[in-house]
């Protein structure tokens, strides 16, 4: 670690985010796999004002396009449909964070003077997959000896949250106010997978999926695509960390079952090299696939103290008008999480923040320093990006 | 292109493999694709006397272990399984040439200074896909107008073989040779797939697969790893160059169906940075998925006049004990083409070679340079890499 954090405190200040781009998320889209990276990458380039032709490498995310859409070689099919030539193309699978690790890639392409300019794509069409192949695909994400055992995404969740429940003061209600602010972000965010606001009734009522969480409680399966040009010589937004961290893959391995490792260090290694503290932060995207993620995740990333996350969704400090704005965009849950778009999602969502481009009713006031955190599987590694808003 | 070579000339040379490994390649291993890739690593890991705990990223190369094995988050669970913690972990693809694309993505983490040590391990494990699937994931590798016309990957070769054979002095007893050759080699390789010799006849008697194509000219469907550590701190093997190009998809567009512009563009780019001429080297590892690749690719890469590379072979000079061997260790033909594997067992065989590691019965006597080209699809994209042995 203290080699990449020597190396490159200097060099992440030069590199900017000129360009984002995203196709709406849904759970029917119409368009192929291809058909939605193509979208997305053509409106991150047109947003940057670059061509196809000033590409140097492009790094598509994506989590399993060959099971979920019988598609193969999305990369250079890609380049191909786009018009890029003479440019380092390749395809990143980091499961729930191909799009960060995409990024990160892209940042490393750049850190190694391999390329000037690079177009992150990042996309899932997980509506083309049968239930039992998409499934089969997801569950396997987590360890054998787990998987052998019936554990699945969703019922780690489901225990991580009962026993945050039981350990700290928050309560089954207070846990739905995670997805109603969610929610009611994605309701105004023409992007998002949901446009509907949820009461905390609707979410109890919601069918049971493992106990004490919730359909509402859970990241739908979605289709879409995101994508971002970064480049070394300027930009509004500067990347100021993107950084990551392999955690155990056995939850049964972790000291704490309520602590996420890969996303503390992490977000430590981001703090360090942005040289930032979190509460210099203005807003953040939090990987909420389940609720109880984003408390997890909070606590993880220095943004409250252990067992103390939920009351900053209690009191509003985490809704969109709130001191500390997370997931204005609607976050996994409302947004929608196609698997491999979703790391990208993130970063276009702070850029329209941090830009302010984002309408008033979505807007984040005078945001200058964002964070995003994407995770794999269970934490099994996790990305974290600082962007900064370069209004000097 | 020009920024790749001015910021890279300087840097590849201080790059070095310093291990390697693989297991043998066969199309019926018992062992599971992430227990191969275990058996690799540690291999490679040895070969380096580098730990784990030395690990500051893991690249894995792979082309579809959701599709072909139900296999999701290869990355982070090698890692687990090989207790690496603290590193970036990413699993790369782009089709048969995901191997050389991870390791390209390992030298663009040294050079960027995120990495002092990287792993890189690629494997496949086809054997657990059944035909149906296998073929369908193969085939989606061409361009979709191509693919919707029925054309797949041996149908391009056959054509090209066909075309190849029509315009220059070559007939298909030559092209036949191309086999005998890379049998001859395999079957001194105890990693190889096959070991058996097969002669002329053999190879105009196999089953017909696309006219003028047969059996034999085809590489079969494999299991196997094979992974490389690199270090930014010296070693016996430079990597002189390692560079990708991007060619058309859609074979149809090429304006010389014979020619893999991707290919001769990733070898110019290597020779340059290398600062070497097709003349210097003393060995090569060429994608030969099919025979007529061989001939194709070696054209290319300028190591032989459009339509003179059949003469190399007839003549011997590509012969293991010629002039200039071309798959010493059994090239895809017979070593086995297990499609994230490919690439880093190219890599390992140079290493092999240039240490002089190989035995008697396979060594190139005194290889110093020597080159590797992997193709994916057919010539969509194309990573060539030039390693140097270091006897100063």
């Amino acid at each position: 670690m203290s080699t990449r954090l020597e190396s490159q405190e200097q060099l992440a200040a030069d590199i900017s985010v000129t360009g984002v781009g995203m196709t709406r998320f849904s759970n029917e889209d119409e368009r192929s796999l291809l058909e939605l990276l193509t979208v997305a990458a053509d409106r991150a380039l047109k947003d940057a004002a670059a061509s196809s032709e000033s590409i140097d490498s492009l790094h598509v995310g994506n989590a399993a396009a060959e099971a979920f859409n019988g598609q193969s070689g999305l990369s250079n099919a890609l380049a191909s449909q786009m018009g890029i030539t003479d440019a380092d193309t390749k395809r990143i699978e980091n499961t729930s964070a191909s799009g960060a690790s995409a990024f990160l890639d892209a940042v490393d392409a750049i850190r190694a003077g391999s390329s000037e300019t690079a177009l992150i794509v990042g996309g899932e069409k997980m509506s083309a997959a049968d239930t039992a192949t998409s499934t089969e695909i997801i569950s396997r994400i987590t360890h054998d000896t787990e998987y052998a055992q019936g554990v699945t995404l969703p019922s780690f969740a489901g225990l991580a949250a009962d026993r945050y429940l039981r350990t700290y003061d928050a309560d089954r209600e207070d846990l739905a106010q995670v997805n109603v602010k969610n929610h009611a972000n994605a309701a105004q965010n023409p992007y998002a997978q949901f446009n509907k606001q949820v009461t905390v009734n609707d979410v109890l009522e919601s069918p049971a999926v493992a106990s004490p969480l919730r359909l509402y409680d859970c990241c739908p399966t979605s289709d879409g695509a995101a994508a971002a040009v970064i480049t070394a010589n300027g930009g509004s937004v500067q990347i100021a960390a993107c950084e990551s961290a392999v955690g155990t893959h056995a939850v049964a391995d972790r000291s704490d079952p309520l602590m996420i490792e890969s996303v503390r260090q992490a977000g430590k290694s981001a703090y360090t090299i942005a040289d930032v503290m979190p509460s210099d932060l203005d807003v953040a995207c939090i990987h909420d696939a389940f609720s109880i993620l984003e408390w997890l995740e909070v606590e993880e990333l220095g943004l409250a103290e252990y067992g103390e996350a939920w009351r900053l969704t209690v009191d509003g400090t985490t809704a969109r008008n709130g001191e500390f704005p997370i997931n204005p965009g609607g976050g996994l849950k409302a947004r929608g999480h196609p698997l491999g778009a979703t790391g990208i999602s993130q970063i276009v969502e702070l850029v329209w923040q941090l830009r302010g481009d984002a309408p008033n009713n979505r807007a984040v006031d005078g945001a200058e320093l964002g964070l995003a955190i994407n995770v794999a599987g269970f934490g099994n590694s996790s990305v974290c990006t600082i962007l900064r808003g370069d209004f000097t």
